[in-house]
């Protein structure tokens, strides 16, 4: 959950810039190397979009030897990384989690992200990423990444405090069935959003490695070779048309498409009027100029969904539908809360809660939040909230018998969440939103943020596999501009993880190729 | 709901021979017309596919004065309609709807079809779809589509009678608070499954309209001028390669993709492993050569989903989640049962019925179904299926004290069903699977029949639209090669009526076309 910002960042203003200049119309039909009779510029690596995957490819790539060039809309590098908890989806055995007392191992880490990002998951990636985690970690870490290796015990968005690992789901049902549970989210050393501090480290380890960027400009067309191969981009900066020849090949790390509404009317309509989880930029058009040459995506109808609920009321209360039924763990992940409210029940949901459960939340992990509805018993708050008549008492005395004998066979919620609710009872509307720390007012809305987890085809390498089922030479892609790890689930932390994990093999691939 | 068939038709036979011949692994890149020397065959339109959207193309372009050649993989014209239950979703005043005393306006079923193909439906095409909808009507009976002007007035897959005219959910919550009801499901007068006859009406149509056709022929590529546009396509029939020129368009009408597991593993894997409704030809192909060339498809996520549930049993019943909660409107069209259980329920659902559920439901609308579990109570009978402890009484209780009174103010289930459910009590498990008439053994399985909804992304006139946006001169796209009318949502008799009626207008708009 990201806190309602007031005023426009620089980067978010450059970005309303760079939309007046017109970037969502721009042509995305490749243009012909043959064509071509000189270029503005000249690299070997050309990336396009600096955020966390695009960081991440160029540090790789430079690295190398290669000299790398990094395009970004914005007038500055971060795009929606910057805006981020920082979250970074890390396990198998990292000193952090071995500081904080956690066995873990790559196996049960993938098994864990198969099923928590799943269906359709990309199995070879996780494996992969499981694999390499550690290594990852010391990367991050190289780079000057902070971890503490301290835990944040129950579930929550972000952390209000600088611990550095915390859980993501794992030690929730159904989870808890198929993997041996250890916390996997490892956030840099920050108060409140971290993914600020993430960006200035990869940035500045990129530029110290040689990488040089161009800011306020967008990329317009791939620039195609006879054979098919992706040798550069027609880009503009400030309405002035150049290209970029880029000799070893071009990096995607362009973002999703919570920005462009059209797309999403095609691919994923329930994304459609919530809040965009974004720094504006992500208009799916380095997607759309691979589909142009025939790139494949994958899972395009899949999405985060980030609620105004608070993980701590949620936890030790209930979460109903529309009809006064449980739908889903409370004390999981709270984005897989959001999925199921959003996909599965058409958001027409209540955070049920009683006084003790309201004054057990510490009033920081409170988020200004406060009950929406408020009655003597459970038949006059479902009443009040136009729920079925009984329906929400059934619920609650049934949850409340479970919760005293201390196990929820219907959700399965931990025993340390289970506690019977007694009137008077209370319900949030998670459409009346949060008051952030610092605010005064809350921002109304769905209730929901969201931003697009579909994307371009990649390998494991980031080649962009086209329809026909080879990789486009010259072209690469990470981060949300393509699919990624991910099918249809989706926990906090897989973006920045397989941003800069794959967006580092995806500059290595490219730096290698002739 | 298909009965399970245990031997290939000549379409089935001849269409596991063109997987042998490797269409799947066929190239889909487009060739260049100015690199052919010579063509095969001209004609002015070019169909590939010869089911119900390619017939209504294939017939119109030749009532024009056209010259019209239509392809298909199979040893013959029928497709996965020729397979289907024959409904066509019609309304608006029909001549049926008018005899059978219902007043209907195109209105009403806009109305309905926004809402029941939603969310992400294509608003523009259902207005002109619901507008014409009468002119539809006259135009199938004109080819010779019977119509019996008599109403089958119970949810059901396929009346078991030759009624022509049936409810597809218009009568149930929550479309009854949306649009007056009328029924508009029509189907073509035929014992059971009336699709084999619409498809002799409309290609014999086509054949006297002068349309010739080559089958056992698969289309491999688009053949695209310099300009972008669409000049014909690149053939084999039985390992021999060959040319088509097509003067004024190329119309695809070659179907969805639930024949091609690697396209459902990226775009909607929950219709992995089930039964696969289609002639085993639908691979993709047409989608995935029009995306070469930069097509745009919308809603690639969807799909139809038909359970081996009888609507008769559920309707008199309850359908009940993991949980042992209920989740859908037990009387309503059973697709929209089958969307909810795959795609909200992970397909972990099961009829409960009661003796006199049973003994209500004529034999002959039992297909063989019967219950998989019986108890005394519905404790026991919970424990039976797995159901946490009490669930099952809590929901049956909860059910029958509403039943007893007349209303439903959970789901809404019309008072017509509402009846309390009285000990010993019985279980359906869909995966147990039916016995069509004159089977004597059930096909086990999932329990569910699926084939997907999206598709190329069309203008109402069937032009395939680039994903720039504009119109990508001289293809066109019908059928289940488009996404047609549908968002998310399904209604049978939507797919033979968007096929049919953009597949005329897809047929009109490439003849008109230089």
């Amino acid at each position: 959950m990201r806190p309602p910002t007031t005023e426009l960042s620089p980067t978010q203003r450059s970005a309303a810039l760079a939309h007046r200049d017109g970037f969502r119309d721009a042509p995305t039909k490749p243009a012909n190397l043959a064509a071509m009779t000189h270029f503005d510029l000249e690299t070997d690596v050309l990336v396009v979009g600096y955020g966390c995957a695009g960081a991440a490819a160029a540090f790789e790539a430079a690295s190398t030897g290669a000299q790398v060039l990094v395009l970004d809309k914005a007038g500055g590098p971060g795009g929606a990384s910057a805006l981020s908890g920082g979250e970074i989806y890390l396990g198998g055995g990292t000193p952090v989690q071995q500081a904080c007392g956690f066995d873990d191992s790559p196996e049960q880490m993938a098994a864990f992200l198969r099923a928590a990002l799943g269906p359709g998951a990309d199995a070879q990636k996780i494996t992969l990423y499981s694999a390499d985690s550690v290594e990852h970690f010391h990367w991050l870490a190289d780079r000057g990444v902070p971890f503490k290796p301290s835990l944040w015990d129950t579930p929550t968005w972000v952390p209000p405090t600088d611990d550095g690992l915390m859980w993501l789901g794992e030690n929730s049902w159904p989870f808890t069935e198929l993997a041996t549970p250890a916390p996997r989210g490892h956030r840099p050393t920050a108060q409140d959003f971290g993914g600020k501090l993430l960006m200035d480290v990869l940035v500045s380890a990129a530029e110290s490695a040689g990488v040089t960027a161009r800011f306020d400009t967008v990329a317009t067309n791939l620039i195609v070779a006879e054979d098919g191969s992706v040798a550069g981009v027609r880009a503009r900066r400030y309405g002035q048309e150049f290209t970029v020849r880029a000799h070893r090949g071009v990096v995607l790390t362009t973002g999703g498409f919570v920005d462009n509404e059209q797309m999403l009317a095609a691919h994923a309509p329930r994304l459609l009027g919530h809040t965009k989880v974004s720094a504006g930029a992500d208009d799916g058009s380095g997607i759309r100029m691979a589909q142009t040459i025939g790139a494949a995506v994958r899972h395009m109808s899949t999405g985060q969904v980030g609620l105004s609920l608070i993980p701590g009321f949620a936890a030790r209360g209930l979460v109903v539908n529309g009809r006064g039924q449980r739908f889903v763990t409370e004390d999981t992940y709270p984005g897989r809360i959001g999925q199921a409210a959003l996909f599965r029940q058409d958001l027409d949901i209540w955070v049920i809660l009683d006084e003790q459960a309201y004054e057990d939340v510490p009033e920081p992990q409170r988020w200004g939040v406060q009950p929406t509805h408020v009655a003597e018993t459970a038949g006059e708050l479902g009443d009040l909230l136009g729920l079925p008549p009984g329906a929400l008492a059934a619920t609650l005395a049934r949850y409340n018998e479970f919760a005293s004998r201390g196990a929820d066979p219907d959700f399965h919620k931990a025993p340390r969440w289970l506690r019977p609710l007694t009137p008077p009872l209370a319900a949030i509307d998670i459409k009346a939103g949060v008051r952030p720390p610092g605010q005064t007012t809350a921002r109304r809305g769905t209730g929901a943020s969201v931003f697009t987890l579909g994307g371009l085809h990649t390998t494991v390498d980031g080649e962009v596999r086209h329809l026909d089922g080879h990789s486009i030479p010259g072209l690469y892609a990470a981060g949300r501009a393509s699919a990624g790890l991910h099918g249809e689930g989706y926990i906090s932390g897989t973006s920045l993880g397989d941003g800069t994990y794959f967006g580092r093999r995806a500059g290595r691939a490219a730096a290698r190729h002739a």
